[in-house]
Order: structure tokens, then sequence, then C-alpha cells
């Protein structure tokens, strides 16, 4: 199994043992999440965008507009970003105040922008994003004409610098607290697709394609 | 109904038309985001943190170890922070791939630490972000103790220069691709609270609290 090497800027320092290094739970994190923060700092100001994005491979993919400002703006100044995503997967309810705490899955990369000049790169990260938006969505669509694409921005951040951040399970109490006649457990959370909402002007007798269903 | 001054670092510049300004809209997607991101920067690296917190008022609160390396990088040099949220709330599926897109509530914080001090404020940051997270949890539980206290740091973040972006509704196709045979609409995305799984240590004859059915 192959991991990421601890440096400084991704070392877990809190709480070490929730530090998770290895690519497969890093991709697994990155691949369940449907969107991430990308953060980047001008003269010392940081911003964040949230953002869509896909990883193929060891690089995340980002798109937007041609005329999306940051976009520009960490393509031309190679501007070094931050990208997170984090799951929240529960609330874990301990007995004292001090002990709660949340089960989640994060992760966070340190890497730089290169902007996607190659059409077969360019095009597969659109394809895969929008199948990882919505599984089997990319084949039943009009593809991007000519003006499409060139009206859109793909920018690409090799994953090298990354780290995860897990916890799981029951919560810990102090010994003395397991007494107390206080519910404990998990609550959990997860991000659910609910019943599809057609559009108003949907033409009449189209039905909901099978990989929606 | 107040708003936000619009700032240079808080104009939405990509798609205008989805920004908001009015602390209504800003303060109650603040207030249904279970966590947010903290961005930083040192020496225009940038950094960011998931974490929990809570709103109360025009703060932002979020808390941590008193050791926690990031708190205290960002109290003692006063660091600019950028705080976002983003709550996803439907995949817009289009015609064309082009116009595919999410119904996403953002927000964006742009503020600097100040540590809490005063026993009041950080008693009540504390239960309130509790209840945040497990409504009605606060009163069943035991309190921190002095020493839970004091291994408590609690920043606050005064809510001045913000902005909220906004995508609702259905897909907004070209023309002439109303005609084609694809099915549109959007595919609602909740974050669901489910069935609670007990502590394996919990103490037999504990029923689940009123709050939590």
């Amino acid at each position: 199994m192959s991991s990421f090497p601890v440096t400084d800027k991704t070392k877990i320092t809190r709480l070490p043992k929730r530090g998770v290094y290895d690519t497969e739970t890093v991709y697994s994190i990155l691949d369940e999440a449907l969107f991430c923060t990308v953060a980047y700092s001008n003269d010392n100001q940081p911003f964040q965008i949230p953002t869509g994005f896909v990883r193929i491979e060891n690089k995340i993919y980002i798109h937007g507009s041609v005329g999306s400002f940051y976009m520009r703006e960490l393509q031309t100044k190679k501007l070094p970003v931050c990208i997170s995503v984090t799951l929240i997967d529960g609330m874990v309810l301990a007995r004292s105040a001090f002990h709660h705490s949340v089960n989640y899955r994060s992760v966070t990369v340190f890497s730089e922008p290169n902007i996607v000049t190659d059409n077969d790169e360019l095009y597969k990260a659109l394809e895969m994003f929008t199948n990882k938006m919505c599984p089997g969505r990319w084949d039943d669509i009009r593809k991007p004409n000519d003006g499409e694409w060139k009206a859109t921005m793909v920018l690409s951040f090799v994953i090298e610098e990354a780290s995860a951040k897990v916890r799981v399970g029951a919560p810990k109490d102090d010994e003395e607290d397991y007494d107390l006649n206080v519910w404990a457990g998990v609550q959990p959370l997860k991000l659910e697709r609910k019943a599809l909402i057609p559009d108003p002007d949907l033409k009449a007798g189209i039905e909901i394609p099978g990989y929606l269903a």
C-alpha cells in the first residue's frame, strides 16, 4: 500500500492517531466528496472557493468559466493552494460535554495549479466529473460544442502532499462518567439523494432513465 | 432587512445574480451548516481547517484544545481568516453537459480571530455549539469541570465582511436543447440524521431521550 510522505505541512499534530497517509484512504475520501474548498492567498489575505471536482489518478481537477476571476488568479500567478474536503459521518454523543465529538473523514492537499490544455485530458476530466456528480449521466446528454469547450477552463492539481484525518466509532468518556444516567452513542449522518424533481419544461413522454432510478 | 456591505473581497464577480448580502440569508446558511472551513495563510502559504462552529449574533465561534497548533497560530499572530460553509442542495441535471450545475448555498466570511476570555461568553458559546450539533443535548450531559474549561480555547470572529452565493431551481438550457429527448430536472440532496447507534458500553436501562427520538 502506497502512502504520502509526512511533511511539515501535512503532519497531524493534534490527535495524531487520527492522521492517515495511505493513498487508498485519501483517494476514497476525495472520490466520495461532492465538493472541495480551494484556499489560496494573495498578499497573505486568504480566500477560499467551494467547487465541484473530480480526482483522476494522482490529480484533482476543477473547472470553471474562462472568465472566472479566481481561476485566472490561480493560473496566472501559479498560487499555492490548500484543498480540503470533509465528510461528516455522525455526531458522537458522549456522557460529558467535553468528550462530544464528530465522526468525520477529511483530506487536505497542498498543491499548485496547472492549466489543462490537452484536449483529451480536458474531455476526460469533464466526462468523469459529470459522471461523479451523477453516475451514468455523460452518455445521455448533449456533449459540449466548440464554443462551450472554449468557454471552459480546467485546472489540475497534482496530489503529492496530502493527508487524511479520520474519526470513527463510539464516544470515549472518562472512566467515572460511564456510570452516569446519560444516553451515549452515535447519531449517524448521511447525505442522501432524494426523489427527482422533473424540470417544469420537461418534454412530454420522457421517462426517468435507469441510471437515475 | 439589514445587509453586509459589498467590498472588494466579498463582491461576487462570477454569476453576480447568485450573490446575496442580507444578514438573514447569511445567518440562516451559517446556522444550518454543521462545519466550516477556516482558511489562513502564513508567508503566503494557505492552510485550511474544517471545524464545527456556532454563530451567535454577529460572531462565529470555534473551539479547540489550548494545545491546538492552528488555534494558537491564529490567535497569537492575529492572522486574517476566510471562513466558508457550503450546503449542497441538489444536482441540476440539464440537457447539455455545459448547463449542468449544482443547487447550493454557500457563505464566505472575512474576519480575524479574537480569543474569548469572558467566562459567560465561553460558557454560552460551548452550550450553544453543543445544542446546534445536537438540539437539546446540553441539559442532559455532564458539564465541563474546571480542568476541561482550562483545556478549551474558544476563538470568535466578528461577521462584518460576508457574502452568500445561492443557486436554486430547475436547469436552464439553451433554447434549442429543450427539444432533446433527455430527462432534465433536479436530484435533491439532503444530509439526514439516521437511526441512533448506542454506545456498546451504554449503562443498562437508559432509554433514548425525547430530544433524540
